[in-house]
């Protein structure tokens, strides 16, 4: 990841990170290397067996490089349920690992930005997490017509699966089926559900009622819609029954964001999850609700919406030009040179740093101006310092503009001024 | 890392950014997973087989955790030798993997910030390079009382050993015994070097050597410390024989920052690297100039100083208190209740969101509003915003400061100035 690569990367760093401080998210952190009994029966049996990269440590045990932050996260609620201040609000931004095959929005290691609250199970924190989900995207200068978040609740879909009279035993598998629905299509989706032995009844019910729009007017759809319409983003929000999530964990809300016109994988993903921590040995139960987004994904986005500003990778303001010695053998060092200007250059320099001017003195004793300024163009730096020994006896310095080629002569004392009042 | 520790790692990691770009480094970024071909013949052998974590992938090649940037960074340059623009500031913080018993100042699992400055082989980047160093330790508030950089050159430690009649052959065998003179002491030192097949007065020479002051006015140094003085930070470096550092790449200026009157471990560590990028394919010698410094070792050191601030770990300057609800069933939901309030809180926490002041709505509807102050105060949030139905009438609200515990009624149109001007 070179420096143009990474300044977007930063960019979008910095809006995730700002929309956590403008919500009141605290930043946590957990080990990327993390015992594999952490995730054995908590989530997707499929993710840490096949999806991982795992390591075996001195004393024989299997560490895995983490797929995911929220079992990392329940492990550290669990641990420290008297000293936390609940509701408690967190947000992660590190690494993660999966092992499956490179494609667009997908790499094997990526960030991804957790979102979580953790002890209310008010719709109020649904909601206040759907809330952060799309300030992220109109942080980027996204809105509506770019992306959509579909919602769905696992209390409401294990009803209505209960109601065709599926066992409790067979939720977990028809869920994960469901799951795959956008994948496989009507057609293999049956063959799926008929592998979890379902009867043909069973089948059809299920996918007339995936396919069928879900009334707003059901109890908890009623009230989530309600506080959306008061934060007034219910125009960003749609039920969508085919949205179950393939964790293990969730309980109540789940949802996923969508790009509209474009990807089909997600670009965001998560939900209720009131069962974890607890499942974690707290002694209590602690609800929570989160999401997560990666890098990868949001970059995906921005790129194919054309949301990616211009943006600088080196942030120099001044460079000081050198003035040239003829080489002094080998060594391309000072010698016996007059060392005048060059410690006129460092006085500078030194100045303008402490001012919190960031400024780059050219590091070689031996060029050209010539090609001082060719690396100034070139790396989009705004000014150039030139002192020659005119501008020692005189006291002053010389200012190029790159961008203009003008040049100005300006006093020692009035260089800060110049740059704080100059445009660039 | 609960958001306490997180959070001084955040402000170590703002530092060194900080400093970065005021010195105009790019940010650049490579994988944390490397084929070990990488390492192999280029750095420690002892660091890459016995010290690194190793996975081996499906295709049975071996993987490392990367346990140092700069053989990434050697051949990511030396792959874009023709694009990228010279001289090159490159910076990168990232997490490394190093499998040694955890001590004071080290961890397995660390963050490292590496600075390089590539294809200047001037005396200016080498100081350049040192500059950058003493920048971090003043930035986090340390002075000369605190730290010192103690440096040697490696030209100029070889040409010492070619004197001594040691052959060409066991130069590097001899550095790294050097290496740990500190650990060892001068007695298993000794024998350390007999093992490298010196005789008794070779192995003389070399402790008498380790043992002297070097003379600043020898060819390099004297350059060196010529334009320390312009920069005004000799006084902050001091040349010391022992320094030779482990790592097999260092050709010219090797460094490392001790503390003053605490850890003996380094603080940073550092040199000159003239051959590496051409080892790793590049078609030309780009020279190169750097050093590393770790969280860890920098959260230690400023523990041992003093020097940590108090820093928030939330930035919520308001929270919106919800009018509590008698709970509506077991689901703690909104219900049939007067909405009026709510609607109001949440009108409010959204415009102050959109006026980019950090706000949260306490996310349940059916806590006193007792709890919900406690709340605000174990959260260090300076003010509360409380809407009743008094409140709704007279379109105002109440804002307490949690400090002085006074009472406020602000009008709806002024409360961005408020807090604009409000000191917290």
């Amino acid at each position: 990841m070179y420096p143009q690569e990474k300044r977007i990367q930063d960019y979008i760093f910095e809006k995730l990170k700002k929309v956590a401080a403008l919500f009141g998210f605290e930043a946590y952190d957990g080990p990327l290397l993390e015992q594999i009994d952490l995730y054995l029966g908590k989530t997707s049996e499929e993710l840490i067996k096949r999806q991982t990269f795992q390591i075996t440590d001195k004393k024989e045990k299997t560490l895995v490089m983490r797929p995911e932050m929220t079992p990392s996260l329940a492990r550290m609620i669990a641990q420290r349920e008297q000293q936390l201040i609940f509701p408690l609000r967190l947000f992660n931004l590190g690494l993660r690992y999966r092992y499956e095959a490179p494609q667009k929005g997908r790499e094997r290691e990526f960030y991804q930005a957790d979102f979580d609250i953790l002890e209310s199970e008010s719709v109020l924190a649904d909601v206040e997490i759907l809330n952060v989900v799309i300030a992220i995207f109109l942080q980027f200068g996204a809105d509506e017509k770019d992306f959509v978040v579909y919602i769905n609740s696992r209390t409401f879909i294990q009803k209505q699966l209960y109601s065709f009279g599926i066992e409790e035993n067979k939720i977990k598998k028809v869920i994960e089926v469901i799951d795959k629905k956008e994948k496989v299509g009507n057609a293999d989706l049956r063959s799926l559900l008929i592998q979890c032995e379902l009867n043909e009844n069973q089948c059809k019910k299920i996918i007339v009622f995936l396919n069928t729009p879900i009334d707003q007017n059901t109890s908890y759809f009623k009230k989530l819609f309600d506080i959306l319409h008061m934060y007034n983003i219910s125009k960003y929000i749609k039920i969508n029954p085919s949205i179950v999530r393939g964790l293990d964990y969730y309980t109540g809300l789940v949802f996923e964001v969508k790009e509209k016109g474009g990807m089909t994988r997600s670009l965001m993903g998560g939900g209720r999850y009131d069962n974890l921590i607890a499942d974690f040995g707290a002694s209590r139960k602690i609800s929570g609700v989160g999401f997560a987004t990666s890098d990868v994904i949001l970059w995906e986005f921005l790129k194919d919406k054309n949301l990616i500003p211009e943006l600088k990778t080196k942030l120099t303001k001044v460079l000081v030009a050198v003035f040239p010695q003829e080489k002094n053998g080998k060594d391309n060092v000072v010698g016996d040179a007059d060392l005048r200007p060059l410690q006129k250059s460092i006085a500078i320099v030194n100045f303008l740093r402490h001012n919190n001017i960031p400024s780059e003195l050219y590091p070689e004793t031996d060029k050209k101006l010539d090609k001082q300024l060719k690396y100034a163009d070139k790396n989009k730096i705004p000014f150039v310092i030139i002192i020659g020994h005119e501008e020692i006896k005189n006291n002053v310095v010389k200012i190029k503009n790159m961008k203009t080629r003008e040049q100005t002569t300006v006093k020692h004392d009035e260089l800060t001024f110049y740059f704080k009042n100059e445009n660039c």
